[in-house]
């Protein structure tokens, strides 16, 4: 009886170490991808006829073998949690995986799959009040094209009539759009846990695509990909962020969004949405290349901005650190930024290397006030992002 | 001299018929696909080491042929104009064309590209003042899930504080999802470009999803794609829409929808916008499955809904018509039912066959008011949708 007890346990510890979950970013009933429980991910692709298939996921290639049943299939290492693009490869063709839903990012349509992370409670939906994100489509003069941005209004906006709020702008990275943040980001269900907690002040945060070119200027962030003319999408690694002043990085297209932003951005958000004045209640914040949106746009219109964001990417981290030249000399006198910016946030993943950090500590050697956050474990991946909007929200507009 | 001028001339009129133009909806930068003046499309495609690969469009499958660029391309015959979903067949793997942008059709996020329309007009961004396009998350305690929306507020909506608006309930069809009105239907654009000419009256337009299961029940529409163990989703034609009371159709999601929809959607619609009240300010139309869908919670709840539309799908369109058991027999007193009814459009693409005029033939023949819409040359797909709601949103609330 004994020994029955015993096999019975570690038959159901087997099976339950076994079960495979599909992933929460799966079309409508498909099973697979699905993640165990040590975080392996076992995907499926149905490729009758292909001589070789593999899955390209957190910078690895994993080889899929065909089954008895015609299916090719391959199981990964462990994969750290949060959000990962991933790519097939089907005879040299990269493709998007059908079965996941598909998520703009590395400039085109790629698959996604979310390995549940521990914290996942941040951004999942809860019985709280509800924001919205609505769709703002507007005319810009600057680029001469219509444009969208979504623009998130917390719980309590449609049934006031009078509050007005803060704005936070926040961009998405190179070869993302302004899905980004809603899509990938959770920006809603982060910003409702976060008010409904009494964390974070009530906000609108917009989210605009830092795309933006005149007529006649090519379009950088795309031609970075090296697109073919028949474009195979290749996952491309982010460029490095550009730094100001050293003449690195598409420094037209940075300058081309800021005039963009101050000319038909911000006075279409402050016409149609019920928006505190000033720049004490307007932020601005992105990740990777929209972190270096950020400190371009924020750091030569201060004026503008009290709060400044960089999410693994700012206008430091790489290389020696000078306050008279370093960001365009933004940070030639500390007390003056100091007095100006009430909060400079550098947030990173830990697996992206010390040069936000080593940028943080020669900022507040110099005497400039900063906060510095890291995520542990993630690396260049949204994980990391959702993590940073979490810590710099709250202490945005006190 | 002369000569030259001719060839010059002939030269720019070869190259200007030869011209292929991107479709609109190709990822950022991507040339291909791209569109004949006559409606052919050239496909190209990069799959360095495969067999075979070809283009599913429009019902008909294309061969590519490889380059010795080493690319596959093919052109296709001229396609009907409007919105085609296509797939890409590469090895035998079914997949989404990596240059395209992806909409939720078919159960998956399918590729998509449109074939400028001469009318394309109706459904395109002007200098008019523009809605928004609001994600609305709440929890359905029928289904005892977080579910979504989108919904349309017209121009003015968040300026005005005590206009009240009367409300269109609006759903995608089989294999799409709440997403399909606002991406592939253009309804902001549509309905912005309708108020703006005095067309349509201000109105809310609430696009969900329709399928709404409970828990332990099935979600039959994505069963009826039949899944396999590693989804390679395959084009499957839309089911036959299910025609009530004649046992045919998934039965109980509709009326589990209807119970969803009368319980937890629009209360929570009435709670958070603005909303006009009672059933004279409360249309509900859909497409193809989403007729049916409308067709089934509309008739039998006529004290919810003053106006019904079915845009290639209703309860009625094959077989004969029994106005004593049709529908339900929601049309056995044609003079009760034309009090309540304010509009009951019947809208169909011509090359869709004779069912959908028939049945709207047979309800006049019954003394039922109906009016039909024919969108001429177009199939089961978007264009006809987009022109149905054209026609369809001038009639409502007046």
């Amino acid at each position: 009886m004994r020994s029955l007890l015993i096999l019975a346990a570690l038959t159901c510890g087997v099976s339950l170490a076994q079960e495979c979950k599909p992933s929460a970013l799966n079309i409508p009933e498909a099973k697979y991808p699905c993640i165990y429980a040590d975080n392996r991910v076992l995907f499926r692709v149905n490729a009758p006829d292909a001589q070789k298939v593999s899955v390209r996921i957190g910078g690895q290639d994993f080889d899929m073998t065909k089954g008895p049943d015609n299916i090719w299939s391959a199981t990964t290492t462990p994969l750290v949690v949060g959000f990962h693009y991933y790519t097939l490869h089907v005879d040299g063709a990269i493709v998007a995986d059908p079965s996941t839903m598909t998520f703009f990012g590395g400039g085109w349509e790629n698959s996604g799959i979310e390995v549940p992370a521990p914290d996942a409670e941040f951004y999942s939906a809860k019985d709280v009040p509800h924001g919205h994100v609505d769709q703002q489509r507007y005319f810009s003069k600057v680029t001469d094209k219509w444009r969208r941005c979504f623009v998130y209004t917390p719980p309590g906006y449609q049934a006031s009539t009078k509050t007005k709020y803060p704005v936070l702008y926040l961009l998405h990275g190179w070869g993302e759009d302004e899905t980004g943040w809603y899509r990938q980001g959770h920006v809603d269900l982060i910003m409702d846990n976060l008010i409904a907690a009494g964390k974070a002040k009530p906000m609108i945060i917009v989210m605009d695509n830092l795309n933006a070119t005149k007529p006649g200027e090519s379009a950088t962030i795309f031609a970075a990909r090296g697109m073919v003319p028949a474009p195979a999408p290749a996952p491309v690694p982010p460029p490095a962020p550009p730094q100001m002043g050293r003449g690195r990085g598409p420094a037209f297209q940075l300058s081309t969004f800021t005039e963009m932003m101050l000319t038909d951005l911000i006075p279409t958000i402050e016409r149609t949405y019920r928006v505190a004045p000033g720049r004490e209640n307007r932020a601005m914040a992105g990740l990777s290349m929209g972190g270096a949106q950020t400190f371009s746009t924020g750091l030569q219109h201060l004026e503008e901005f009290a709060y400044l964001g960089g999410f693994s990417g700012s206008c430091g981290g790489r290389g020696g650190f000078d306050p008279k030249v370093s960001c365009g000399g933004a940070f030639a006198d500390p007390a003056a930024f100091n007095r100006k910016v009430k909060v400079l946030f550098l947030g990173i993943g830990s697996v992206e290397g010390p040069g936000t950090k080593n940028f943080s500590e020669a900022l507040t050697k110099e005497g400039v006030h900063n906060v510095y956050f890291e995520s542990p474990g993630t690396a260049h991946e949204w994980l990391t992002w959702r993590r940073c909007l979490y810590d710099f929200a709250p202490r945005l507009f006190r």
